[in-house]
């Protein structure tokens, strides 16, 4: 959530430990201008509009990493904010006027998306997309969303734009009309439970983005044949799962981790193509206390963006 | 586990109902001779060798049925036992000498498979076939069987036939001598828990056959990038699952039921090539209450098949 100065650079180099000791900030919807590029760095120059999401490096030698797929790195991949990177260090995010990051990570931000829309693409963008991506959403598709958050609006927007007919399921039907001005066909209160009795059997593809422990097997029973639920977030405590409700349509419960840096770019790119960008709230650094109590209580539309440069 | 006469009919007829009052039997594993065929059947003649595995019926005209996975029918399929048919009767299985079926619902028998061998193919044979297939276990694939009854060992030998390496997973070491001999390259306990360290990411594919409460997400880290654990038993009670280790390798846990009347056609014909056969116990029908005892202590190597002309 983060609109960040971005610098590039190559390797290893002092700066990169300077700036870690200094600033233990999170944040990992970074965009902004390549202000300054290592010596052996191809791929971007001062200028440059670009991004970092939740990842700053990983092994590069694994066979995830090889397929491009470093957010499963077999090592672990080394997260934005909070993580430790190769130099036995905590990580730093992006709530900062600079952050300095291995060109491999840094993604290209499309020229008709603006940086402060396009800092959510990163986490909320990404997150949502590969899943949408891998299992196939698209035309004659089905896709259900749970969940009207930051998560949960990008879903929509991308799946819709993907080809797919899409339903979003809410605890409420509050958010309705948002989710139909950002693609839904229908939109339907779980709190209802004739909703579970009308839909059963309908999706390919439900993409989950709430975090808390919900009914998964009521949630199971909305798939058709072959069809898959998708977490993108995950409860702290287990999911209880009754097998039949697998068994009965050889359904899939399933789990996706943001997306790989190849697909990042890709997503990007799909963004810019379609016009896709989040609905976001733009605010100054002295009122992230009060956004986050916002966050909290559900009420933002649809994600937080600082402007750093008021930090 | 039936060895019964077969008679296949083209639909409605007197008999069906008769037969349907005079028995009310279990079993769904049964190979036989037809011996009287319906005025309009034209698939089989009397003296063909055929089997009736679990369904005797579904509507026909759903989407499931219409891409030939009867068993998923959005009707509900018609147990060959235990379930209610078309005329509102429950159906009658395969512990008897005839049993009346549509011929839609009849399977031919290869020429080289015993009827006695042929029978467990019925159920445990497509019950692990079609999950093996569906998920694509072959060359290249890492295959792990949990549980060595009387489905563990069928998929041992089916995905051995497929050409995947194949893993057995069970409580206890004492049939490591069959699972090599079925065609696994290696065999653990899961009772020692440095299975569980030492396997982390190792599947492709789990097919769990356990029906009993398991540990679910212990099995879910043993899955490599995109693995998938599919149940063929269901236990009672929901399974507790850790969304973190689906999320983390963008792993699946699913269901799979059986297979479709096509697909059971294709694993007898693939059994009748690869020479694969379960490994039976055949029985009179005096031996039921014993052999019944002895499947409940897991004193069975792996299969009892009840030879009908003693009934």
């Amino acid at each position: 959530m983060v609109i960040a100065k971005a610098r590039a650079v190559d390797g290893p180099d002092k700066s990169f430990r300077e700036a870690e000791i200094e600033r233990r900030v999170p944040g990992h919807e970074i965009a902004g201008f390549v202000t300054e590029i290592g010596s052996e760095v191809t791929k971007y120059k001062a200028g440059d509009r670009v991004g970092v999401g939740c990842m700053v490096g990983s092994c590069g030698e694994c066979k995830n990493c090889r397929d491009g797929e470093e957010q499963y790195c077999l090592e672990g991949n080394i997260p934005t904010y909070a993580g430790v990177d190769k130099y036995g260090e905590l990580t730093q995010g992006g709530y900062s006027t600079h952050i300095v990051v291995e060109e491999d990570f840094v993604l290209k931000i499309p020229d008709n998306i603006e940086l402060d829309a396009a800092a959510p693409l990163l986490c909320a963008g990404i997150t949502t997309y590969s899943p949408l991506n891998h299992w196939n959403a698209g035309p004659g598709k089905k896709v259900a969303v749970v969940g009207m958050g930051g998560l949960g609006h990008m879903a929509v927007k991308i799946a819709h734009a993907m080809g797919a007919e899409v339903t979003v399921l809410s605890r409420t039907l509050n958010k309705k009309e948002d989710g139909l001005e950002f693609g839904a066909e229908a939109y339907h209160a779980t709190s209802d439970p004739e909703t579970f009795e009308k839909l059963a059997g309908t999706f390919d593809l439900i993409i989950n983005t709430v975090s808390a422990k919900i009914d998964i097997s009521a949630y199971l029973s909305l798939l058709t044949l072959d069809g898959a639920m998708v977490n993108v977030g995950a409860p702290a405590e287990p999911l209880e799962v009754n097998v039949f409700s697998l068994i009965g349509h050889r359904r899939s419960f399933a789990g996706s981790l943001i997306g790989g840096i190849r697909e990042t770019q890709e997503m990007l790119d799909f963004c810019g193509e379609h016009g896709i960008v989040p609905s976001i709230e733009v605010i100054s650094a002295d009122y992230i206390d009060e956004a986050y109590e916002r966050v909290l209580g559900s009420d933002v539309k649809y994600r937080f963006v600082i402007d750093t440069s008021t930090i």
